[in-house]
């Protein structure tokens, strides 16, 4: 997908939305396993059936597929193929936070982007330019590089000041990776419990998409993270799992979520009309 | 495994190596598929009984197994399974480089010690502690962090400076982990291709076990390594995986591995003898 095809997604469906499917076995509804041998994808069929016309991009995170075994994987490859035959506007990213030296890297996006259908592809800067880079070699794929996360470890390494340049880990990993790629394959995880730190962010990539978890269950606030991190493009996809997929653990769940989904999109179309990008 | 108990095997069998099953699907012999519906994993078996006795440690990389969906996955799991059935003191390591938000790396975590006998899972730290700690509660079992690696790209970040320390991010990475395990269950990956830096890594980690890629292929010297490295039990596994594994691709294959192994087991016996280890 192009940049300019997930913008032109995201006027005409109102709304930056990015569904995150994190599907752990041991909380969706026990009826599930009553009516169906495959439970897990059951459900996340169910949740991206009420919610695809909400969002932009769906986000299956791989730590809850491969904790499942090989009958995770074949989920997670059967979600894949679902949104694909039936949401083909659908960005879909693996959560997968792969990096590895440049040979292994290789295997992974072959893994990403050769068997399996996904448009993107999270990726660790810790190893540099020769783990990011095998990506993206991949026409129409992307990198979504690991910046600034949500988690309470963020502030162990990410903050870290160089002393030659005053910059801050997570903000040197903007300016190097921009000689690996450009605003048409690569995007940055920002987490929005910082939401003002968005600005300095938008300072070093003013033209590129921003995955933004963190909203909701982690604590963030959508009109902050729009304020700062709004661009010409709308330049973000913000990212809800818990909040909207464990809306319910009832029969309603499906519904439920969309009740959520539903909110969300309708604030994200508020500010999409005030930005005056739709 | 215990640390104890890791140093005893290398004691024993006058090795400190760990071979690398970066099993490469195009990279085999030919004549395995012509003889197997499973070639990888006939592989993997070959190479395995022929190294067994000269090795302490089998490392599978998962990028190599992923990237044949879920046949990879099964051939991952029949090869845990084969190297805990026959070699039970080998220590084995998922070369996943792994780390996610806290809820996330606790499902990896039991993907790898409680579903998969893994003994040790590699881990990335650019998350911080909340990504690395969930590996750390399962007893017996270990995290590899990654420090300083031996590829390309490991000089765009790992060796940028504090400003307020002066230290390097890897040697953060290392004296900030000091809080979160002990030289019983953390081991770290520093790449051989800068021996000379181990001094300064030993002088944060005496006590540790480090995990040395890059020797052989990728141009380090085991004598080097060992010169700067070495501690009172050993705490040195150094990895080979291509130099052994396609050391022929011919029908000799596993004979040729052996030969491999071989010689870099006679180097550590010497090694480990002059340093009186043995």
């Amino acid at each position: 997908m192009t940049k300019q095809e997930l913008f032109e997604n995201i006027q005409r469906k109102k709304s930056f939305l990015c569904v995150g499917l994190d599907t752990d076995i041991t909380k969706i509804p026990e009826h599930l396993f009553d009516e169906s041998e495959n439970a897990v994808f059951e459900f996340n069929k169910a949740i991206i059936d009420a919610t695809a016309d909400l969002c932009v991009a769906f986000k299956p995170n791989l730590a809850f597929y491969e904790s499942l075994g090989i009958e995770g994987w074949e989920v997670l490859e059967q979600t894949v193929d679902y949104i694909r035959e039936n949401y083909p506007d659908q960005f879909i990213i693996a959560d997968a936070k792969r990096g590895d030296i440049g040979n292994t890297s290789a295997m992974y996006a072959r893994t990403f982007f050769g068997n399996m259908e996904f448009d993107s592809v999270t990726v660790a800067p810790y190893m540099g330019e020769d783990s990011v880079t095998p990506f993206l070699t991949y026409e129409g794929k992307w990198v979504t590089l690991l910046a600034l996360t949500s988690n309470k470890g963020a502030i162990d390494f990410q903050l870290m000041k160089d002393k030659s340049t005053g910059d801050l880990l997570y903000e040197k990993v903007l300016k190097t990776s921009l000689n690996w790629g450009t605003d048409e394959n690569m995007m940055y995880v920002v987490g929005a419990t910082k939401a003002e730190m968005l600005t300095d962010v938008r300072a070093i990539v003013p033209e590129h998409f921003l995955l933004v978890p963190g909203v909701g269950a982690q604590g963030g606030s959508l009109a902050e993270v729009a304020k700062y991190g709004l661009n010409s493009s709308c330049g973000l996809l913000v990212n809800s799992s818990r909040q909207i997929i464990y809306a319910s653990c009832e029969r309603d769940f499906a519904q439920a979520a969309r009740t959520e989904a539903n909110q969300i999109q309708t604030e994200m179309e508020m500010i999409l009309k005030q930005a005056e990008l739709i």
